[in-house]
């Protein structure tokens, strides 16, 4: 059974959902650890409800930041984790972690990639910025992490409507349960039963 | 009732959905003219099937560009047309066109603005490059066209589904069926209904 390590840094609502579908049956896995940046995220919360272990793994706790990666890094090497899950995580880990766990990363940016991902394009930032280019459409992402911000391979996508009178809050609200909620778990069920390939950075379907 | 003037230049598809829809009795307008750039264009066929005024207008008979665009400004202007549609039009004009009829006229790029748009980004282009990028979701928009490609405020879009195994060809029958045969003739119908309102370079619906 793949073993699961998820990093979060706020609510864990899109760990809930993974939760829940684990706790449904659909995914093929268990979560090992549920590791945050800062002590006080509600997502550890959550984990610890599930009888989940979790972690408070900081930068400060370290002298750089190489020795801060190099801890996560240890840290779900030695539960052999399978698939590492960033889950709201806010931290831009380097190339490093990326490279330990090669194709074995997964992230959900709350935007119709390549549109308003990218540096400075986070949280509710997102958005705004697709507020503010007036578009109809949006959604969410699943992904493949590699070394840069949201650029790895495509895994899911779903598209939600933007609406007259929509504010940021509202429209994030609407990503979350419509697309977020939905294509996270699904990404994670096809990666537990080895049904992703990467081939040349674009992620098929293998049945 | 609105007069709507069509500039194409190949095969004319999208013309041929307004026309099915103002035949349909769904858009309170008329075309009073289909103006193409090459005299062999097959939109131009479609027009005459449905006893629609056709013109060849080409830069080819004009010493330059720029008395070519003040032939067509004319031409539009004569017949007092109150929309111009780019229905697969290939020509770039500039800004002394978009200022002539400003919010006035509505053009149809094959994929969700602001992905895969701008300069290079026509026809199988298009679906060529959501199809490296492995985009999961791709779909149309409708917009309002200013002095710059494909920067102008969004009236519709719809998303679609890319499938695995998709070619561009594929993916681009997909996108006209079941996007820009749909949202083209919706939103020539709502602009004609004066549905559409445009503030700080967003399209808004009034009712």
């Amino acid at each position: 059974m793949l073993k699961i390590g998820v990093l979060v840094s706020g609510g864990g609502t899109n760990l809930q959902a993974i939760i829940d579908a684990i706790d449904a049956g659909k995914i093929n896995g268990e979560i090992v650890a549920v590791v945050s940046n800062r002590k006080d995220a509600y997502a550890l919360e959550r984990a610890k409800k599930h009888n989940i272990e979790t972690a408070w793994i900081s930068k400060k706790q370290f002298v750089s930041f190489d020795e801060y990666e190099d801890a996560l890094i240890d840290y779900f090497k030695a539960k052999n984790v399978g698939l590492v899950i960033f889950a709201g995580f806010m931290v831009i880990l380097t190339s490093k972690f990326a490279d330990a766990f090669k194709n074995k990363i997964i992230n959900i940016h709350p935007s119709l990639i390549p549109s308003f991902c990218g540096k400075g394009f986070y949280g509710l930032k997102v958005h705004e910025a697709a507020l503010a280019k007036g578009v109809k459409v949006t959604g969410a992402t699943v992904h493949f992490v590699d070394s840069e911000a949201d650029t790895g391979p495509i895994i899911l996508q779903k598209a939600v409507e933007v609406k007259e009178g929509d504010t940021p809050e509202i429209l994030q609200k609407r990503v979350m349960e419509q697309a977020e909620w939905v294509i996270f778990p699904e990404a994670v069920r096809l990666f537990a039963e080895e049904k992703l390939v990467v081939e040349n950075n674009i992620v098929r379907r293998v049945d």
